[in-house]
């Protein structure tokens, strides 16, 4: 319990004040807040892996809308609030009367009568998602200012179509325990670089989570993707400017080689493309499926252009002494496993799978930090009295 | 926590006993019954702003099943459960042996072995939604009389082709806060009227709600809808013995700018006609589509008839002082934003959008209040120690 | 709570280690672990009788993935684990990301972050469903190793292709209370016999789960079934092994009425048979709509030449005194109720039904006691405790 007391002391020294805020984008945040986040969630994961409950609520409910298939997010989430003490409520919209010409405003606050927090993931079309959240917040914060609801739940974003801020926070607490600290990783190098996959459509967060985060700690972020692939262009910006900010490097290059070279840290995943994901946007709405066929064969057509874009062990060996920290999302891609030839070769995630595995196993630790520090009014207090009692028990 | 106080020594003051009672019809239950669910609904909700836990239970199953698409009262049962401490299980009867041949009273049984209490909705077929809920209760009364469940789990009518208790009760705490007390509704005009909607086939439970349950307050009761549009008649018979003895009023006209004429609560919404729901029933039973389009293009042209039955500014002028409050369960077929023309118009609607949220808002409480009142054999009791133990907290 | 007592020093006589030991076949399991479950169970349902929680866990997840239909076993699972204190996460595979390729050593890792216990249903491939639990289980192994999982969760079989265990042992605990004592089952005849049914592909789990289960205990097992129905070969096997060990009896008849000569409790359920769910498997892998089609045909053909195995009145007389004790896992294909010609006639069903349901409700209780012995580390301590809070509250 030694690291407890030092995450502890690592949360007391910073300077934050996250109470009531959704968590919608990572660069939303002070640096502070973030790093509250990273030292909150490790100490979660300290306490649950010495078995003590780190239960906050007597009662209460989490609200989960998944707009997109998920497996590890929608079970994090789940994870997170039933540690914290939360009844998981999902929203599905199918069996609601929102076909029935609900508006998003009426919905929210009739799902929130109890809630502490809502998690949303809304992917799938690009300029929708996070607007969507923002919708939900707004509606919720007029409830609560209008009386109707006792308490304004949090809106947590559990993947938009511009930023994952619970993966990448996941991915930023990996990256300090594989390095030492947050510090450690100023000057590092980290390759956020688009890969070959057989499908198509899969969204942009993830890459621009990454960009839009890892600048923040000082990274060297390398962005890499064919032409055509780029990212939303205000992100790539905003990456940018915090690069100039805070002491790293950002730069877009045209090859997983180069971007690979020298890297500390590969980030390697297929995403669409911005201007198909403009097209797809309409499509999908109009629910036009020979123009979402058509599109669809343009860009496996396109994509296939790019089939060496593998991370494979040529490519590897190009990483700092050839040992770069391997990170993803999961599930990846894997070459002769999950599809004939997609993002990684399948000896070289056979190599880093466990790795990956552990990235993943913070989300929950991750969530359930963003959704203590947004709900509890003095957490260093409640965390102090939280350890003293998990001392008892 | 004044109130608080207020609404214990309300409770106090009544003589009932609801313990272990079904809760499926309001006319079934005396008028201290009701009011007892009133003044705990109201406690819980004034626990639940001051941030006080009201959980009662340590573990227990409170079991939903929703035979139709549900938003608000899925969650307000969700959220009841919770807050008193239950796990929710909803029986998703598609994913179920059910379709396997097993009948009503053995599926009742299985899901109990450890259920508080078991919510229905089933308000698609006339006669056959409140018949199922009591072959329900029936079944797990057999099954606690020999022995197999440990205990009678009390079953909750969440809307059925006759009755919505859970909503009327939620609007009777909303009209007792507006106006003050429940004797000041006394003589007060409510007009529950039909209104035109571009939809069809809406259960008649929530009019039939309405007139069964405010007559019982001595309210004066207006029920309007077009020439064959009608409820069941043992309903509005019921309405008119009630308001006999009650000493409020009841009458049928055939304008909702008659019944509106010196409301002071105005609730205009859509129904289906009774002679259709009868038609309807066979149909669905047997699955004939092409009699189901047919009957459905039939009531869409004559619903189509009665397009100036919306509540608008016209029509709320004529109710007294042009001030009624305007009462919906919602969602709303509000013209012009959920559809082209419908029950309400948009202002109309916006100007008391909040308060219908509001209103609500009472729902998961009023559920809590029922399960809290059919399930602890000493309520006042109870309550005594869950206040003291909330104020400690 | 003299029973408690009972049971409690039963317990404790009995020398067994479960913990962290899956559960997917009894007879993977010593005598006591058995005994220890019985007994368990029994002290669990008393506990609720009386109105005392058993809760164990203050948070954690019980993790189902119902590859099959399922009610009881479903809501057996949902209580037992609220009654614990364990919140319910359902893996949704059609909502998760494994359609997009993720393997299953991946998702169950995923999926276990916080997971105590994954109860898994998997019964409609032979030689399938108990292979994927233990896939489950070896990865989730895995994870736990190499640090990615804090706690190893435990794996629990909601019935496979071989093995029903939670059902069994359900029926061993019914077998208990009937006749006394486990002891008192020695040398009581069992008759597992195949039923007709007009449906097909019902899963062997059942019979096989009884004849590997009760020639354990003593009993005189006679398992029957028309030519060309027999079970799996290495299960028919055991249970002839274990009959010779503990000194009971197994017979294979060709009749139900010589299975039920004498017997003390009957068991007549449908199976499909070892052949066709042999061929049935790579069908349905394939996707064979049109081989699947024609193999119900010549199944339910089969099948026809049999309805005069049904269990009614003029073979139940010639078990033991005409009284036997009649067993069914539910739900049963009962004549002219569920079906025109089933299992069992619908006078028969009617006088043994409230039995069955009795049967069907210490399931609930079994799977809490399994998973409170395979996931506490001094159970008889841990016991202790909760009985003498229990009796404090």
């Amino acid at each position: 319990m030694k690291t407890l007391k030092k995450q502890l002391d690592e949360l007391q020294k910073l300077k934050f004040n996250s109470y009531g805020k959704d968590f919608l984008l990572t660069w939303e945040k002070s640096e502070n807040e973030l790093r509250a986040v990273v030292a909150l969630a490790e100490l979660f994961s300290e306490m649950h892996q010495a078995g003590k409950s780190f239960r906050t609520f007597d009662t209460g409910l989490a609200i989960s809308i998944f707009r997109d298939n998920s497996t590890r997010t929608r079970f994090s989430f789940a994870s997170a609030a039933n540690a914290l003490g939360l009844g998981l409520a999902d929203l599905d919209e199918e069996k609601s009367q929102i076909a029935h010409g609900e508006t998003v405003r009426e919905t929210a606050n009739m799902i929130s009568f109890m809630a502490e927090v809502i998690g949303i993931r809304d992917d799938m079309y690009l300029g929708e998602g996070n607007r969507y959240m923002r919708e939900v917040a707004k509606a919720v914060q007029e409830g609560f200012e209008k009386g109707v609801l006792h308490q304004r739940p949090t809106v947590i974003n559990l993947q938009c179509d511009i930023d994952h801020p619970t993966q990448s926070m996941a991915d930023l607490v990996h990256l300090k325990r594989h390095f030492g600290s947050l510090e450690k990783l100023r000057g590092k190098k980290i390759a956020m670089s688009w890969a070959y996959s057989p499908s198509y459509g899969k969204p942009l967060s993830v890459p621009q989570g990454i960009i839009g985060l890892m600048t923040r700690f000082g990274m060297n972020v390398a962005l890499a993707h064919p032409e055509g692939y780029g990212l939303i262009p205000d992100v790539v910006e905003l990456a940018k400017k915090n690069s100039a900010k805070c002491g790293g490097k950002f730069e877009v290059v045209s090859s997983m080689e180069e971007a690979f070279r020298g890297a500390d840290v590969v980030y390697p995943k297929s995403w669409a493309t911005y201007a198909v994901m403009q097209r797809r946007t309409p499509l999908l709405k109009q629910g036009d499926r020979d123009g979402l066929k058509a599109l669809e064969q343009e860009c496996l057509a396109n994509n296939a252009r790019f089939k060496n874009w593998e991370c494979d062990e040529k490519k590897m060996k190009l990483t700092k002494g050839g040992k770069a920290l391997y990170l993803h999302c999961l599930p990846a891609d894997i070459s002769g496993v999950s599809c004939a030839q997609g993002e990684v070769s399948a000896a070289m995630f056979e190599k880093h799978r466990i790795a990956t595995y552990r990235e993943a196993s913070f989300k929950p630790f991750v969530i359930a930090a963003m959704i203590f520090l947004v709900r509890v009014k003095s957490p260093l207090a409640a965390l102090g009295k939280l350890i003293k009692n998990s001392a008892k028990g």
